[in-house]
Parts: structure tokens; sequence; C-alpha cells
């Protein structure tokens, strides 16, 4: 899955994805208004109103980004119901020959990371039959609980030839609470040799990642704000050969300069995720003269704004 | 919630939870066909079977414990319809006046945080209506991100007075792997000063709990796991307020006698919770004289011998 996230960063020329996010502050009234009028002010009519918002946004967007990020949280605020429309984003995209990165951050112990692989990225055997739950092509993953609770999703992207992107550094203003404190090699006692815990972590995705590899990358890939760029040029050294997602382009502050370091030279190795930004473009002073109606176009004119930012950036 | 967490556990006289983490293996023959004559070999088959296999436990349990903890993971594997049953499985132990603690693992930037606090313990605004997702009492967190992904669960936790157990010290074998490291303090260059990482994110459980206390001990707790009985000593002093779940009794290697420590000298301040040692009890060679059509009464029998471990290691 790797190779065909690459394979359409090449076609569409473009190294970025859309994070499907949906709140109901982002879902325009007229949307909500025939939502609500079917199912009610209840979890399906929420859960209708961001399908279709979805999917208004998808049909303008598909042919202009090689992947999308659609964020489970803003679907499991809306319990079950929230969880079908899920379920119907991750469907409708692929068939929509785009590449889908479930946003979960999953991370257990082994058997319970198994359960979490096997639900979202591969099949559950159900007496003599394998069914599929969720079936994103990618996942990510909280590594806090160490390499018994990542070797699941490794074991299962092995066998369904799909891939995940692990946490390293991630793009909250807090995320240097735990993730920058220095660490001590193991065994050793010179603290000049302390070095980041997010450094730590990517070696280790360095390694999970060696020996499982696409044709050029592995599917094990990391998770790096855009609102890091120096560490991100540390850690694109630390892990050469691993996909690095950044999320947080846009709405969280990261812009297009700040992001040529987690790129290689051969200017892939780097997919660059924006939310907000897109599916609310048309909140934004910028994009305001689309208006709610023509919401979808806003996103598509912001995406073709992200991309130009981008490719001006890496040329 | 914590107030009533502690009532329940000096009404049932048991510091304990049983785990529901229904796997296809766990769920006897009789069960299963039953379900798949219904529903065929799916994904509804599926959740039908882990509903009527938990029902049966709950229904020969609850009146011998004071919480459960379902790991959404086990009902996550099979997509939208385990989630149906997970749901189910929630109501039911609540109307049995049984604490729910989700064990969902969730943690991420802020705004995400705040969706899976809304979903699992809160309630979400669907135009003027409040509307209620998953409905638990507590729920795990993941600390990878900092302050800034724990926040919007306390303070979800604050309106909705429930409460939550955040990830210090997890039971799984390579859980030192990160949570281990030393970290210098910081600003310290002093590499006798550096601690294990996860007593830092322990001290940080205090100082997050210390500002929201229910009449004894605060909501916000921490996960220890049963299977580092020495690590949990040094965290009951560094978290004298927090709660402590300790998973992985049982099944994962946790025994009576090292859990000793977990608890604070009024006998309180720890729960022990096993999962697959009391739901697959009917599965070992000590219960299995019960068989697989009375899984429910093995279940029993393995919560009172468990009861009794734990009462006679705190006498």
């Amino acid at each position: 899955m790797i190779d065909k996230l690459i394979e359409n960063i090449k076609k569409k020329q473009a190294p970025v994805m859309v994070g499907l996010d949906p709140t109901m502050k982002l879902v325009p009234e007229h949307i909500k208004q025939k939502a609500f009028a079917e199912y009610g002010e209840t979890l399906k009519g929420a859960a209708e109103a961001i399908w279709m918002y979805n999917k208004g946004i998808v049909d303008a967007v598909a042919e202009l980004i090689p992947a999308v990020k659609p964020q489970i949280a803003m679907y499991e605020q809306f319990g079950v119901e929230g969880l079908v429309a899920f379920h119907k984003t991750v469907e409708y995209c692929k068939q929509k020959d785009l590449v889908v990165v479930g946003d979960i951050k999953r991370g257990d112990i082994g058997s319970t990371s198994d359960a979490y692989a096997v639900g979202h990225l591969g099949q559950v055997q159900v007496g003599n039959t394998m069914c599929r739950g969720f079936g994103e092509d990618f996942v990510t993953v909280n590594p806090y609980l160490g390499s018994d609770g990542v070797k699941p999703f490794i074991e299962v992207c092995k066998q369904e030839k799909k891939g995940m992107f692990v946490l390293v550094k991630t793009s909250n203003p807090s995320s240097g609470e735990f993730q920058d404190r220095l660490v001590l090699p193991e065994g050793c006692t010179d603290a000049s040799k302390a070095r980041p815990l997010y450094e730590v972590v990517g070696e280790k995705v360095a390694q999970w990642g060696a020996d499982h590899m696409g044709a050029e990358y592995s599917y094990i890939g990391a998770v790096v704000g855009a609102t890091y760029p120096e560490m991100g040029k540390v850690l694109r050294e630390i892990m050469p050969k691993a996909y690095i997602l950044v999320p947080a382009y846009g709405a969280q502050g990261g812009k297009g300069a700040d992001l040529v370091h987690f790129f290689n030279k051969d200017g892939l190795g780097a997919i660059i995720s924006s939310s907000r930004g897109i599916i609310g473009a048309y909140q934004q002073e910028k994009y305001a003269q689309y208006g709610p109606l023509n919401y979808a176009d806003a996103a598509r004119a912001a995406v073709i704004d992200m991309r130009e930012d981008i490719a001006q950036a890496l040329a």
C-alpha cells in the first residue's frame, strides 16, 4: 500500500492529504437541516449530516489528492451512528481510488493491538468466514506501550499489504511534555549522551521499518507535526526510509516553507495533511465568497492553494 | 463517579473488576451456533455472539463485583456491529449498577481528545439537542501527547462527574521500552537525577488529580500493571490520591500477593482487573468441570476465587 500511496502522490503531483474531521460546527446549515428533517436532532441525524458533508468534499477534491485521513474521534463522538458514517466514508474514498489513512492512534498490549489491527486493516475470523471491519489502508499507531503493542499492527500490514504511521512527534503544543524529555541511552550514565524521547521512538520506527519495505519506502511510517520543522529535519535523517505523515498544515499553523526538510532529496518521503484548513475553508475570510452552499468548491480551492504552496516550497 | 466506585467496592467487599474482552475463541460453541443460525457467519453474527456471551457472564457475576472493564478493541475488531455489542454491554452493566470502565486508551491533540471524551463520557450537541454516544463511567487514557491531550477528558469528567485512568506503567512485557527509559529532570544535566518516564507520568497524574477530587480519592486515576509490583509500590507513593487500576491479574501473570503495595493503608486506592482469567475460566483445567454450557458459572467461581486471593493478600 505504500507503493500505491507513492504512485498516487506521483500521479496527482501532490504530496498532500485531506483530513476528513467533521464537526457539527463545520457542516453547513443546509446539510444539517436536510439530515435533521429526516432523522431528527439525533446521533443518526448527525451521522447523516457528516456523511453528506464528507461526500460533497470528497467529490470535489478526489481528483486532486492521493489520500484522505479521516480522524475517527470526530465520528466516535456520535457513538455507533458516527462510526457508521466513518465506515461509509472509508468505503466511498476507496471507491474513488483514494488511499485511506484511518487516524485512529490506537495502541495497546499485544493481543489487544492485534484486535485493533484486524478491525481496521485486516480480517477477523467468524466461524469459517473471514470478515472485514473498517477496512482502512493505513492507520496511525501510538507507541507508548512499546514493541509488543506495535508489532501486531506490523504483522497485519505485512499480511494485508497495508501500512501504518507511528506517532513520533505530535503537532500539539504540549507534545513536548513527554516526547521531548531527554532520555539516557540504556545502561549509560553520561548525561551528555541523553537524547529526546521522540528521537528514541524515531530510531525504533526505522528499525521496525527496515524489514518491512515497499519498493522505495517502508510501510512503517511516522507522524511528525508540521509545527515542529526543526525536529522534522532531525527525524528525516534518523528515519530515511520511513514515510512521514505531517499533520497540522494550515489551521494548526504549519506553512509550506516549514515543510521542506520533511522530504528527502527524491522529493518523496513526506505527505502533508490539512483538515480544518480544507474542509472548513468556506468559513475562512479567504474563501468566504463561496458561501456555505458551495463549501465543497471552497475546499477544492483551498486544496489547489495548498498544493501550490507546497510545490513552491519544494521547488 | 469515583465515590460511586469506592462505595461499590466497599459494598461488595471486593476491589476487583472483570474485563469483558470477548474473542471468538472464548465464546462457547452453543452461543456461536445460535448467533450464526440467526445472522450467519457475519460481523453481526459475531456481535450477537459476544453480546450473549457477555450477558451470561454479567448476570452471573454482577452481584459479586463493583465494576466491569470492557476492552473496546475486542468489539472494534468486528467493525460497527462489534461496537453495537460494546454499547449494549455498557448499557446492560449500568442497569446492573456496575461501574463501567471503558478500556479505550484514547489520547490525541486537544480538539480530538475532546471528541473522544464527549463520545465516551459526555454528550455531543446535535442541533439544539444533547446526545450521548457510548456512555461509560470511566475511560482509560494514553498520555503520550501530553497535557493538552489529557485535559479535555478531565474537563468532561468534571462536567459529567465521571472519571479516568491514565496509562502510567502498562502490564505488557515491552512496556519498559519507552516507559522505563531514564529521563533527566527539565533543565538538569546530572545523570544521577534521572528517573524512569513512568514516574514522570505518575507525577503528572498526581498533579492533574489534585484539583479534581472526590470525597477521598481523585477521579483522575492511573493504570499500573499487576506484572510490575515493585514499580507499583513507588507509584503508589507518588500518586497517593489516585485510584490505581491494576490490569493483568490472572492470565497475564499477576497474583494476589504481588498486589498488596498497590493499595493504601486504608485498604483502598486500587482495583484489580482480570479478563481472560474470569471470562474464559471454563477453558482452564481448574474450572473445566463446569463445561462450556456453564461458562458463566465457571466465571462466577473464578471471581469468588479471585476475591478470596486478594482478600487474603490484603489481610
